[in-house]
């Protein structure tokens, strides 16, 4: 099946590149509560990208970001002013790969056409994708704000299937996130779950193809 | 405004019942463990109606609570064998009311129509509503199976709009889910957020019309 697959398509936040910089800095600034911080601030980022979905209430990730974190501070009972509100979110830019995204993408290019898939907008993902100096590996990163919608709802994967003009059937998606990873499949498409941590697989009925430790196995499994 | 409102329609799960039951026997059958299990189970448990509907693979609600269960159980290392993942949801079937739950809608019975508006299933609202001795007084529970799509999407609060044949400013919602609340008010519900643990409101783009500590509150404020 591997050598079916034209294009890969990795998601963005956690897959290819490592949030821990972010549960840092939150760490920095608001000392033996930063681990907490983080964690909420996380959830309820994700929660708000599917209540804003299905409430049809959409605004681009940046704000539903700034809003979790809003609410993650006042749910931890930790003073955070503007410049805190400001600053935190910036971590976003300039994350850094993990280590295996870097043997697995180099070991990828030239042999299968590369691309993004990320809830993020397309400033917050160029900017991190220049940071990390991949700008040439990827044809193309895409944004769900193409859709104005969020992960999993189906739109957002033909999004792929529309700008990179191949069947579902002729690409890999790539997710550290196990509900993406759930989401893809359900659209059609071959997944390989990134799983670093040894999660456990979500109940959602749906099975990825592969499951990873990293995108260095993933370019192993398709012959990068 | 008050005195425009036809109809009152409640959320069922943490609003008219109280759930501590299900984390007293998740401790009872997992000493130590019940309330790891009971938080992330309930988390799960929306997380999954979230997604799912996103997804467009809708399963019923006793499903979700049980995929969720056996998720949260896995994610905890706790053995649960085939008896506590059947015995375990049945806890949602005799939920004790609120105290403020009786008082509230007994001050209303009588001067307002009064509905109920779930992600249950008929059987299991049928269940929990019966083993308290309320089936007089809600005029409709409405499952939202008829729509085959979980809240918060538009097409749920709808369903109250379509049975009880009100235009949606005649209706009043109450949810102690502050994104239940949300939904509701984003649809165009007036909104009554039950928030008697004293949370932080969600960051939603959304505002209750009326925060209150139980249902008692909202028969007084509507007149009842």
């Amino acid at each position: 099946m591997n050598q079916d697959l034209d294009a890969l398509v990795f998601d963005a936040y956690g897959t290819i590149f490592d949030v821990h910089s972010v549960a840092a800095a939150c760490e920095e600034r608001f000392p033996g509560k930063g681990q907490a911080l983080s964690t909420l601030w996380r959830s309820k980022q994700l929660e708000y990208t599917w209540l804003r979905s299905l409430m049809q209430r959409h605004a681009d990730f940046d704000q539903v970001t700034a809003e979790a974190l809003d609410f993650a501070c006042r749910a931890l009972g930790l003073e955070a002013d503007a410049d805190a509100l400001q600053a935190l979110p910036q971590e976003y830019h300039r994350l850094a790969p993990f280590a295996d995204s870097l043997l697995g993408l180099r070991a990828l290019q030239g042999s299968k056409r590369l691309a993004i898939l990320s809830n993020g907008t397309p400033a917050s993902l160029a900017a991190v994708v220049t940071h990390a100096g991949l700008n040439t590996m990827f044809e193309q990163v895409l944004s769900i704000e193409a859709t104005g919608i969020f992960k999993p709802d189906p739109r957002v994967y033909q999004l792929a299937v529309d700008r990179l003009e191949l069947e579902r059937e002729r690409i890999g998606f790539i997710s550290s996130n196990g509900w993406d990873a759930a989401g893809a499949k359900a659209f059609g498409f071959t997944v390989f779950w990134v799983n670093r941590a040894g999660n456990p697989l979500e109940a959602l009925g749906q099975r990825p193809d592969y499951i990873v430790k990293g995108l260095d196995e993933v370019a192993r499994l398709v012959g990068g």
